[in-house]
């Protein structure tokens, strides 16, 4: 009995945030393995969460294109958006990254009042998507926002008109949505009727009440506890407006709970605003993986590996609740593939992962460093810790092997 | 086919310096595997390096005592040194720990004169070992030591008379052995031809000349260039009196190389100075491990396991040249048992490691921090980390078996 050496690795990692794009992470992961086992096939697919570099990273594995324009950003300034026109089998996909509009670092800390912020930009750039004819389909990552104006901003910028009591068009902002009493949607884009549209969010975020989106993420995105409440009122009265004009659009065939059916509260009321022109609210990692939408092959790949390894920058309890880690791993667990993850940083409860399917995780840290010194040096550490874990990874494989021979011996 | 768990696992560590003591290191492993392999048989065998901390755990793993004296310390204050009697089978073994005498941590850093501090402490202490009946054996633990007085201190203290030319005693410390034109035999401690004693050091260290203790050692323990030369010198007109002084004695029989003879230059020169009255000069594992006086039976307790976890604070290009983790690898290699290290540190070119038996190491951090936290919590660090190391070894006995049967099915 000789030991068995996986003979092919799946590298499915996310980004480090602030430190490392999720295809860098993977290639450093590959470097490492192959210092252990030099002919060993590994397969690189950086999964991206729905934030920030969902659409380079996407433009980038499906060998597509990434378009930049000029949007209004959340505070109202000029800023650089982007979206991912996806290439081959994936050819008439386009992916917007929401945080690319009005993503949270696009807001200043002294600005940071969410009752200000708005979505306009996100609703220019779907806009400059539907305008190639080529785009059947828009997949719209929501992550990292820095927004909760309902997504009345990008309801406006798609062509709808939120007017007051005085049929004049309201402010921007999620605070001045109190003052809206119509919309009016008869000059939304044309190609909305054609092209599909998928958001890709986090279910649990829904829009009004006590687990809405200003109560939850009001005070950590700069709101005070005044501002908090008043912005639950705008949003609630904002939630019935959008029910009415939908049910006055569809003729009643179509009934959306915008106050708290999922994902409503997604970036900020994004995908409440977006359900209004019938967007599909769906889990992220069901439309950036699942759906095959974004190219990304998980499952067959998965299937085809004798170990799949991914990682973030940090695993701890919040890993279980839908982060990369944990949602790679429950697709592996589920094939029957062993998953090794990999972090800058294992925090608090990380041994509950264990239950999320990853087998066994490691830190990149060799040694007490500041945290400065290891951002500096992500990929070195990762490669080199890479190195460790696979060499415990055969010492386990080799220990059992040989393990084995003698008890067939002893049998004999 | 399924994957074979070890069943016994040997955990031979070090201390980690300055933060943790074998005994606990050992057990943190031992804690950490447990969490994996609830059933395992763990069999801790914490190992010394002949250094700060030997006595007190040889007396505690062979059940002895340790014994407290006041001796000279190694800038002439009163310091409480200690010796071991070991126990059970070791009954009759006596340890002395020369850092527990004349450690660099006696020395004051405003007092680092290497030419000025002196082992007569430990001549103290052997002689308080040597004055105990029972005792038939002193081992002598060279290491962390803040002296290079070529032992003269020691022998002074064991009943040698060194004179000047006016047949007046020299002073303490070694700049001062360039006065010494005799050493007087005569009164040496009677009970010195009954019992041997053997030092257990680093047998690289040699006495004098371009690789001797002054050039090597002196700047770190604190000499200028000019100092570094004058103890150099007294040193060298030193080791020439111990070479006349041994031809007498022994009329000729005996003849060592007191200059540059493997370990003369232990502790100092205590080496030099010991050899003189018969000592043994003897390789440190050789002495605490291989000969079994220690009562370490790490040769035996290998061959029984199915793997071996050492540990050291530091793991780097240093560890191969007579570290812990290297010396418990190489009589694993020999018997064909794997090791994985533990570290608080990774530090340069410690992939060095794998030639020498380690098969895969690791670092205990679990994320970015500073220094003081990782030696205030130490002992859980280690532990987790030994569980994460853990799933990783069984991650890859589980994959190797899980291929294995894939194989079968294969072939079938």
């Amino acid at each position: 009995m000789i030991m068995s050496i996986p003979q092919r690795i799946l590298i499915a990692p996310s980004g480090f945030k602030g430190s490392l794009d999720a295809d860098v992470v993977a290639d450093a992961i590959a470097a490492g393995i192959r210092r252990v086992i030099p002919g060993v096939n590994t397969v690189v697919l950086p999964i991206p969460d729905g934030g920030e570099g969902t659409a380079k990273l996407l433009a980038s594995s499906t060998g597509g294109t990434l378009v930049s324009l000029g949007v209004t950003g959340p505070v109202g300034e000029r800023v650089n958006s982007h979206y991912a026109l996806l290439g081959g089998s994936q050819r008439g996909i386009a992916v917007v990254e929401m945080a690319a509009a009005a993503g949270l670092s696009l807001v200043p800390k002294d600005m940071r009042n969410p009752g200000a912020t708005t979505t306009y930009g996100v609703g220019e750039t779907i806009a400059a998507a539907l305008s190639n004819p080529e785009v059947h389909t828009i997949l719209v990552g929501c992550g990292d926002s820095g927004t909760s104006d309902g997504g009345a901003g990008a309801l406006s910028a798609l062509g709808a008109k939120i007017l007051d009591a005085d049929e004049q068009e309201v402010q921007l902002g999620g605070a001045n949505l109190s003052n809206a009493e119509r919309i009016d949607y008869s000059g939304l884009h044309p190609r909305l009727s054609q092209v599909r549209i998928i958001l890709a969010l986090n279910q649990h975020n829904i829009l009004t009440g006590p687990k809405g989106v200003a109560r939850v993420f009001g005070p950590q995105k700069g709101a005070t506890p005044q501002q908090v409440e008043e912005l639950d009122q705008a949003l609630t009265h904002w939630a019935n407006l959008l029910e009415s004009t939908q049910n006055e659009m569809t003729g009643g065939r179509v009934s959306t709970d915008f106050h708290t059916g999922a994902g409503t509260g997604a970036s900020g009321g994004l995908g409440a605003g977006l359900a209004l022109i019938g967007a599909e609210l769906t889990p992220r990692f069901e439309a950036l993986i699942d759906s095959g939408l974004a190219g990304l092959s998980v499952t067959t790949e998965i299937q085809q590996a004798d170990l799949v390894v991914t990682a973030e920058g940090a695993i701890d309890y919040q890993t279980p609740k839908g982060k990369v880690p944990a949602e790679i791993a429950a697709r592996a667990q589920a094939a029957g593939v062993p998953v090794l993850a990999l972090a800058g940083s294992i925090g608090e409860k990380a041994y509950r992962v264990h239950d999320a399917g990853i087998d066994a995780f490691a830190s990149i840290m060799p040694l007490p460093m500041g945290l400065d010194d290891a951002l500096e040096n992500g990929e070195e550490l990762l490669t080199n810790s890479t190195e460790r874990c696979f060499r415990m990874i055969l010492l386990g494989a080799s220990l059992s092997a040989s393990m084995q021979n003698r008890n067939l011996k002893a049998a004999a």
